[in-house]
Order: C-alpha cells, then structure tokens, then sequence
C-alpha cells in the first residue's frame, strides 16, 4: 500500500532496547506550527501517568512533538510514572527547543515496571537527526507489542482540485473493548480545521470504529486515538460545501473503521473475523449492546472456532441484555444468509450441512434482525482459540 | 462424605436417553404436603420456558413434585417450550395423582432443541415406582453437564436437642457468572420455617455464594435456586432464639458457598481455585465489583494459569471499575502473604522467586485492600485454560 506523508509532520523511530527483542520501540513525532491534535484517551481509572501528562499538556496548545515507546506502559508505577516522563521529556525539549508541555507522550506494554529513562534519553540524538517525512511504515512498526503486523491507513482525496491526505497508524491486538482498549491510534491529515469541528468528527468516527471492536472485553491503561491535522493544505473545512466536508468526514471514519478492522484482524490467537450486524432495533444503544454481548461471549467465541453453528449461545448472550423476553420472538438470526432463528425457534429451512460450510470462512457474519425499529449497530470481533491463552500465559515471562 | 435424606423428600432418577451419553439424566422429587419453596431464577431475558412455568406455579401453592433433565435445556424452543413443558408435566400429574400447577420443571443442556416429551414420559412410571428418601447422590449426578464431579451438601446441627438437616445439590461448571448462570441447586431442608424468613435467609446466602462465583462471565438461560423446607422436624424457626436462628442461617449460608466453591473448582478446564478477596473497601458494591473485575479478567486468568505474578493486569482490571483514579494509590494487593502492590507502585519487599513458587499451589489468593472503610466481599473463580477452549469448542458437536 501506497503511504502518503503528510507535509511538515517528521517521524523517527529506533531500537532503544526497551521492547523484549531488539526491534523499534521508540519514536517520536515532530508538528508543524499551528498543527491542531484532538484526543480521545481510556477511562481506565488505573490510567498510565502518559495520560495524565498528555491530556494536561493538549488543553494548553499546539504539541510539538509526541514521544511514543512500546515496551512499557508506564502504569502501575506511582509516583515515578510522572517523574520518568517529565525526565525524557525535559530531555527531548531541550534537543529539539521547545518546552515540556509542548510534548506529549505515549507508552503501550507492560504495566508496572519503570520506564527505562536512560535508554530513551540516549536514543533522542539519533532520533532528532533522523527526522524525515518518510518514516510513517516505521512508526507503525515501533508501536507494536503482542501486534503480528503493523497497521497502517493512507488515503488521498480530491476537493476543489487539492488533493488532502489522510495517514494514519494503529497498534493494539488483546485488551480489546468497547471504549478503545490498549490500542494506539494516530491519524494525520493536512486539512485545514478547527479543532472543535475536529473533535466532533473524531466523536462520530470513534463511536463507529473503535468503541465497535472486541477481541477480550479488556480495556486497557494506555489507550489513545488522535487526530492530528496540520493545516497545511489551502483547503479550510469551514468552506468546503456539505458534500465536500461529508467527503472528508468519511474518510477519517474510513481510517478509523479500517484501522479497527485490522486490529481485530490481527486479534491474539484469532483465526476468524466476524462481523456482528444488529438492525431493524429500537434504539442504537439496544443493537450496541446485543452486538456486544454476543461480540464478547467466549461461549460464542468458541463456538465459532470450533466450527459450530451454536445459536444457542447466540440466543442466551442476547438474553443477557436488557430486552423484552418477548421481543426475542421477533428475532430472525442468520450466519451470512442462512437463516438459523425465526419466530423463536430454529428455522424452517435449518440446515447444518450448509452451516458448517459456511463456517468454515475465515470471514462470519451473524446478522440480527430485530424487526423492532429502523435504528442499527455493527460490531467487530474474533474468535477464542487456544493460541490467545498462549500468547497471554507467555507474555511477560 | 454422609448424605443425610430430608424426611418426606424422595427422589428417583433415570436414564432417560435424553442426554448425549447414557447415564442418568433425569430425575423427580416428591415432597410432603406443605412443604414451602423458595427460589431465585436466572434474569436471562432469553430464558428456558421452565423458569416461566416453574415461577408461576411457585407462586400459587406448594409444590408437590419436582422434575428436572440435564441434555436439554428448552431454551430457544419458542412456542413449543411451554407446550412440551405442559405434555410431560401433565402426564407426571396422572401418575402421581396430583395438578400440573403443582409441579416445578428444571432443565439443563443444550439450548435451540425441543426436548424429547416422549423420552420423558417413558421413564416417569419407572421413576414414580423407584422413589425413595436416600437418592440423594443419583440426583446429584443425574443434573450434570460438563460437570466432572457431583456437587453435594448435607450436614446435621443440632438444636434445642433436636436434629436439623440441610442436605442438597448443585450442577454447574461453566456460564458462571454474577447473578447466577447454568447453575442448578436444590438445598432442603427440615427446619419449620414461613416463606418469608426462608426468602430472607436466602436472598442473603445467595448474595454471598452463587453470586460471588465467576468462571467465564456467561449468565445462562436456565439458572435455578432452589430452598425446600418440608417443616417435618419439631422445630419452629420462629420460635428459635437468635442465637439459634444464626446457626441455622449460617449452615443454609454454608450450604450455598459449598456448593458455590465446588461449581467454581469444577470449573470448564479450571487448574487454579481462586479466591479475590477485596477488605477496607468503602461499600459492599464497590469491593464486589472490584472482586468481580478482577474475576471476571481473561488477562488476569491466563496470567494465574501460566503461574506468572503479573499484577499489572490485576492493577488494569481494578482500573475498569468506577472508582476514583486517585485512590489506587492507597491500594495494597497480595498473593497470599506476598505483598505485590502498595503506594500506587510494586511493593518494596516484592521477591518474584517467591511469588512464582506461591503461585505453583492450587489454590491462590489475591488480597486487595482499598485502606478506605470497612466493607469486604470475596469472589471465587478460576484460571483460563487450554482445556476451557477444548471443552467448549467440543461441547455439542
């Protein structure tokens, strides 16, 4: 895939030898003047000191420049949390001549270890100097942990006759949940918008994307989606036309949606992706959570690795959402087309010969039919399988 | 272990051929004129149609039969539930010579199969014929699933120099989770008590066992608690004094925490017994939501399986609870004796040699002590294993 730089945002990474092996664990980020970033960070109460440092810093102004390590979350550590990034970053302030709360910092990996401040603060010379637009497959590299691929989105399209770029990358494969989970997102643009237009388009995309994925109902202490938009491009969104902002709107809900595609994609141990399609519901928030509730069911999860068309399971996850018991009667459920429920009994025509051909894909849709409203909700999420215990049971040690 | 029978209960089970394999999978309780129920039943909005039609009964009049199959659990059978409900209950009143509303149906299995009413009225002359005071351990096996062991209770206690008897049953190993999950239990007992206080007793019992227990956060569509008191013994709860009365609670209590423990220790694959024991903690709710999160963490799950002391992830788990951020910090966590966590980072004297050879035992406990009031809960729950993926990727097919 093609990858489009964004002009003015540099990117370096390097192997500082805080991950376990030796690979790329650390970047950083710099931003042109005036560049806008719109953030959205976990609710976990046991949140990374990252987190506490780069919300404060984003409410100031403009950042400079993001520092990003994998390898440690920098959670779980107390008082040092705060005291180890405000050391790495006074650090990065004073190579690159801006000031600490011009910085903010991401961490992903191990939860309660110190952040190895020497070997970051030796690596940022290097860093500083390899600055270059180019860098985004690199960057998509260094902030992977239990990640088997990168996860990179790049798009280009064209308003009055200006082409505007849309790059993003994300990290994330366990932990995964409904509001975001140890995933990291960072997605550029040159468009030229201000940043409460920004965050109520980050609002909408995130809702649809990653609030939509599951891998294991974890939600994480490090997670964080960005939006960064530089300006730089001649094209101001308060002047595009609706069709034209409608344009850019779905493209970052594009790099969203395929970015939370991939990450469920690449979810520990998975070996199927499923798509979990709720509609004709009352409300939106009703086929969230029946989605969901189906999406995290390990019953089902397992199932769908076996191979087994188990409605039943599909059914009693349904049942633990706060529904009418009698509505479950209006349900109509299908894997892909083949109608398994109706009228709340197997269905007529039920045939597990052409189930278990079906199931046999990599890719499963189950579709909900509630026949209750015109409201709908999709969800993302893979399967259970024996190498998400293993990966999980062998990372760390 | 000594199974006393409840005077006035008999029992009789069968193969009734309904269950995947052949054993004893069916089974009756008669029990004498005025005995009273009291039960707690699954919130599943998916629910079997013998939670509808045993709820109902129970709130006419006293029961006088029980019926209850494992292999089927007539759940997503729409309108053909409650219709093979009422064929089999009908022809059990013929036999026994008594009304269909004087019968309470229980059902255990596989969910979207209508269930064999002809299988069933088969065997209930047999059964009628074989019932008996001392079929306590048939029972007890006949409502297995993926059960490995028969849960049984019975002891005696004396008072006012006379004997009290609680004896029962439970089934369950897997969908176990808050609010009960495919769980059955049958505790009776002898003692003369109103509906009332046996609710009371109950509703507190339970609160502390089976809603305490999580092996993979899966509520079932079949869940069922049952309290028979027969009366038949000289004793009148309410002339009891209070002393006495604690006494007696306390053994229902201990019944249900038995047999709670046992469904948690025969968890789908389970290879660790873990008891999450949260003190100091501001309110009840609080310290069982922070116990359950815990519980509930497939991360912390597969870490106690690999033996890794990995309390970062029981440190992200407690993060997911509504809590303030801040008071983490005041938090001290323990294996066992081995202090992990305190002042928001690892503990000072944390030895990691010792934790590993900790957490090569069976039985682990995690401490959490929150240092901010004086409310306590304990959950129980198991690891995350290879064999659950096996045992539930298998199951049905």
């Amino acid at each position: 895939m093609k990858i489009y730089p964004i002009k003015g945002i540099k990117l370096a990474s390097i192997c500082s030898g805080m991950y376990r092996r030796k690979r790329l664990d650390l970047s950083i980020l710099e931003l042109p003047v005036n560049t806008i970033v719109s953030a959205v960070f976990t609710k976990n109460k046991a949140r990374s000191s990252t987190i506490d440092f780069s919300s404060k810093n984003l409410k100031k102004k403009s950042p400079k420049y993001l520092i990003i390590n994998s390898g440690n979350a920098n959670a779980g550590t107390g008082k040092y949390g705060m005291l180890d990034i405000k050391e790495y970053c006074n650090a990065l302030a004073k190579i690159t001549n801006c000031k600490v709360n011009d910085i903010l910092a991401f961490s992903t990996g191990i939860i309660g270890e110190r952040v190895a401040v020497n070997k970051i603060c030796k690596s940022l010379p290097k860093l500083y100097k390899n600055l270059n637009e180019k860098n985004w497959a690199n960057f998509a590299k260094s902030i992977m942990t239990t990640d088997t691929q990168p996860k990179i989105f790049s798009k280009r399209i064209k308003i009055n006759k200006e082409w505007i770029t849309v790059t993003g990358v994300a990290k994330g494969s366990g932990m995964i949940k409904p509001n975001m989970a140890t995933m990291l997102s960072f997605i550029a643009t040159d468009m030229n918008i201000d940043k409460n237009a920004l965050s109520k388009i980050q609002k909408e995309a995130t809702k649809k994307s990653f609030n939509m994925i599951s891998v294991d109902g974890e939600t994480s202490t490090n997670d964080a989606s960005l939006i960064i938009s530089t300006g730089e491009s001649r094209i101001s969104f308060k002047k595009l036309t609706k069709k034209e902002k409608e344009n850019f709107c779905n493209t970052i809900c594009e790099a969203h949606t395929q970015l939370a595609k991939m990450i469920v994609k690449d979810g520990e141990g998975a070996t199927k992706f499923i798509t979990i399609k709720v509609n004709k519901c009352s409300t939106f928030n009703e086929a969230k959570n029946i989605a969901m509730s189906v999406g995290n069911s390990l019953l089902v999860k397992t199932a769908l690795f076996a191979q087994d068309p188990n409605w039943g399971r599909i059914i009693s996850a349904i049942g633990n959402v706060e529904i009418k018991a009698k509505d479950i009667n209006k349900y109509t459920i299908s894997f892909g087309k083949n109608i398994v429920f109706k009228n709340g009994y197997k269905a007529k025509n039920y045939d597990e010969k052409k189930l278990f051909k079906y199931l046999r894909n990599k890719e499963i849709d189950i579709n909900i039919c509630c026949n209750s409203g015109n409201k709908e909700a999709t969800v993302w999420t893979s399967d259970l399988t024996y190498q998400y215990i293993k990966i999980n049971a062998e990372y760390r040690t």
